[in-house]
């Protein structure tokens, strides 16, 4: 397993692989998620690089980018422990020593996504998208993948990349991939070791309404206006919701078609916790 | 030569051509500027694409997107004629039927240049430089050129695509290409036709000026307070002028350095068209 920290080291590396290089940009603090991306890219391609970079323009002010955690030791070794299991294949850990790396001197650049911002995730974080558009741009520039792999936990995200993509030419495909959840739901995030056990149940109470609401929708627009209703209430209940809302899941508009794929979004805070979750369903 | 309508023709084409392509954006109505950047390109490169497009995304809601003029058939006529003396140089234009030729159905994704915005001519006409470095890049990636040719007449544009081109690291160079103007010294522009021979003459006023500001600079950074204070004098006795600067050349801060390229810069406005000019000039 290569770690490397330089854009040039990554350079030189990816000079040295052929076009069938699976990516994985993370934040590091490594968890199950993130492994699971990583084994699906192992799985698929020949090289892969798992990129470890606490990318300081997406967040805001007031957000926790000075405590976010950084554990490069033990998110090396994860990934070695998994590279294990697939010992014929390529892996690198681009982890950059500094901002400069991926933000050269001088940079002064800002890809936005409007139809994705404005609303959800956009709307209580002014710019964090236009700093995660910029920063895959950035790394997708530098590894060059043939196919990203994005976690749908945060969807708004994965559906933004997935547009910026394709309206900026890049010939990368962007695979969403299924949230992977603890025993009783809590889907995993970097951010769940800020809370304490008592809290961490209290934290189920995202799972366990968005999995309510999805029966409530019983696979059917029909019942939007119910489902609508429901979590305006549970909002004006519980003060902890930020959001919580039923989508298509493309575009992510408000309007539900008769047929397809909506999303069951809500943003639940526990102890200043921000806690994320969604469940996609099919309309039929 | 080649007229291409679709950027399907157009990746047709380019697909037979190597990697030593030059390219020339264009909004059309070719004059004597436009001409001497194909021109260049012609010497330079085997093959050269001249684009034809007014691009709604950098025109304001006030602006003359309606009447800005389309002379497509005279441009080509233009465009053949200066070919005759490169016969063998491959030449194509790329005039999209349909916006959708350039911003795909769904399109949603802006790339904006902030170091280079919200002063002078980002100022004055806000989301006009996104709708630029925008556009430019969806032309990039159609066309692929070793180099794309910009006249400086629209100087803060031509810095900001190549601050643009660099960030995203586009393997493309991007050519600042001298002013082209009149016999009396009015710089060559589209918008010049909107303009009555005594309104030409009025405009006049806008290169003179420029001309005595680059004689008091003399080289010399030490005389810019001296410069700005004309400058504002100047403001204030003739409210046709929307700016008066001198600023470093490369990022366009408002700091001299002792050496180094600065850029004296105006916008006057005589009938109520826009006439920008610029003095490149060298401190030492």
């Amino acid at each position: 397993m290569k770690i490397l920290r330089t854009h040039h080291d990554l350079k030189t590396w990816r000079s040295g692989q052929g076009e069938d290089v699976g990516f994985i940009p993370t934040m590091g603090n490594l968890h199950a998620g993130h492994l699971s991306l990583t084994e699906e890219s192992f799985k698929n391609h020949k090289a892969s690089v798992v990129s470890i970079f606490v990318n300081p323009t997406q967040f805001g002010p007031k957000d926790d980018f000075n405590r976010y955690p950084r554990t490069l030791e033990a998110d090396c070794q994860k990934i070695s422990e998994l590279h294990q299991r697939y010992p014929h294949k390529e892996i690198a850990v681009f982890a950059p020593a500094a901002i400069e790396e991926v933000y050269p001197e001088g940079f002064s650049t800002v890809i936005r996504v409007p139809k994705f911002d404005g609303f959800l995730e956009g709307a209580l974080r002014p710019g964090h998208f236009d700093g995660v558009a910029t920063v895959v741009y950035l790394l997708f520039q530098l590894v060059k993948p043939k196919t990203a792999y994005f976690g749908k936990k945060d969807y708004q995200q994965y559906r933004l990349v997935k547009q910026m993509a394709r309206d900026l030419g890049l010939p990368i495909h962007v695979k969403g991939m299924p949230i992977i959840r603890d025993a009783g739901g809590l889907a995993l995030s970097s951010r769940n070791q800020y809370l304490s056990p008592v809290e961490k149940k209290d934290a189920l109470y995202l799972f366990n309404t968005l999995s309510h609401m999805k029966k409530l929708l019983a696979n059917s627009s029909d019942n939007a206006p119910l489902l609508k209703a429901y979590a305006e209430q549970e909002m004006k209940n519980d003060p902890r919701w930020q959001y919580l809302e039923v989508r298509e899941a493309r575009r992510l508009s408000t309007e539900l078609p008769k047929k397809g794929k909506a999303v069951i979004l809500g943003l639940l805070k526990v102890a200043e916790v921000r806690l994320l979750d969604n469940m996609e369903t099919e309309l039929s």
